[in-house]
């Protein structure tokens, strides 16, 4: 109505089309945007699947996200990065990221599952043309995967942004699927002898390990400390 | 030759193909088959890309080996498991496994990069029919996560069997891709001020986290507390 204050310009979930509803496990099924981002700034690889002479093709690749966008670079040789390039409506990609967070041992081999976290995005892949969106993408896929790391390294010149190719994928037929908790025994095993839970699993970083030629002077900076 | 020993009676590597060999970092794929398993064996969550509608999907599931097959599982329902079922041939499938090993930080935005181990299986996935080669790939998949843990659940019953469908890839048309080692800068930028060095990844367990209604002197079994 008019002069209702609307909690947001954007809507708050993605529209669930008939390839982001699964035919399983539909109570896993979010839509919801919130969701959906901290999934995908969690990660930084990706797994990118296209179609090539009629057959799937799935590479892992690293992805980063400026708002409803998503970029995936490369070199320009590439397969994916060629086929944007050549096929002129863009390349029909579906890209998915994974985050398994805990095993579920249950006292069923049939009830045994995985804690995790998933996003698939549906979509056209165009590549990226203009030369500022470029670059900026190219710091984002550095930031992404290690934040403050773009402003804290040479920045890439005429002939390696010229040598890379950024594809774009906007975040429009997307979905998260998400489990969580216990085990689901069925309730004549629960006397059963064998142990049940949950192992969580995490990710986690080693000891930065510095180059043997840093120059003199050089320290660990700040955000590995963080890491 | 006639009665010359032959090293083995199996080639150890999967003969390159136009898909399995890259158009860009050549030498960092191999085709052997020892590495292949070990990488394979080293994760339990594949990316299966199929076709669907001329499109790609991509999912993240549960994988197990056995010798130079691999086995796949999920609901008589989820849309890979039902298309295997309904097309005659089988389903063209791309199965993607990856290890992220380490962050690369160079000193130029360029020469970032991740250490890795991936594979990348083609081939035609196939329903699984014989139920006893169901029945022990199903033990597969669950000693693949947590190696012990099949004998030591409640086996499926025939419910559970029926509704529960296993589909086979065999390994021929395969290819691994690594990248291991430290930075690799331009010589002219190893005087800039950034630091750079390799930061180390990997994947750790927590403390498993035991179900509230555990039978009574139900112990943690020994295969989880030497994950």
């Amino acid at each position: 109505m008019q002069g209702t204050p609307q909690p947001s310009d954007q809507p708050a979930v993605y529209p669930p089309t008939d390839r982001t509803v699964p035919t399983r496990s539909a109570d896993r099924a979010s839509y919801d945007k919130e969701l959906v981002h901290s999934i995908l700034d969690e990660g930084y690889v990706c797994h990118l699947g296209f179609v090539r002479d009629g057959a799937p093709v799935v590479l892992p690749t690293l992805y980063g996200r400026s708002g409803e966008r998503l970029y995936v670079h490369g070199s320009t040789g590439s397969r994916p990065l060629r086929m944007t390039g050549l096929a002129d409506p863009g390349l029909a990609v579906c890209l998915t990221v994974t985050h398994v967070d805990g095993l579920v041992l249950a006292r069923s081999a049939f009830h045994h599952s995985i804690n995790y976290r998933s996003v698939v995005v549906h979509g056209i892949a165009r590549q990226v043309t203009d030369p500022e969106e470029k670059r900026t993408a190219l710091d984002l896929l550095v930031d992404h995967v290690v934040p403050g790391r773009a402003t804290d390294s040479r920045p890439a010149n005429r002939k390696e942004l010229a040598a890379t190719s950024v594809i774009r994928l906007d975040l429009g037929e997307v979905s998260a699927k998400v489990r969580t908790g216990g085990v689901n025994d069925e309730p004549e095993d629960l006397a059963l002898p064998h142990w049940a839970g949950v192992v969580p699993l995490r990710r986690t970083y080693g000891t930065p390990l510095p180059d043997g030629d840093l120059a003199p002077g050089t320290a660990l900076p700040h955000y590995l400390e963080s890491l």
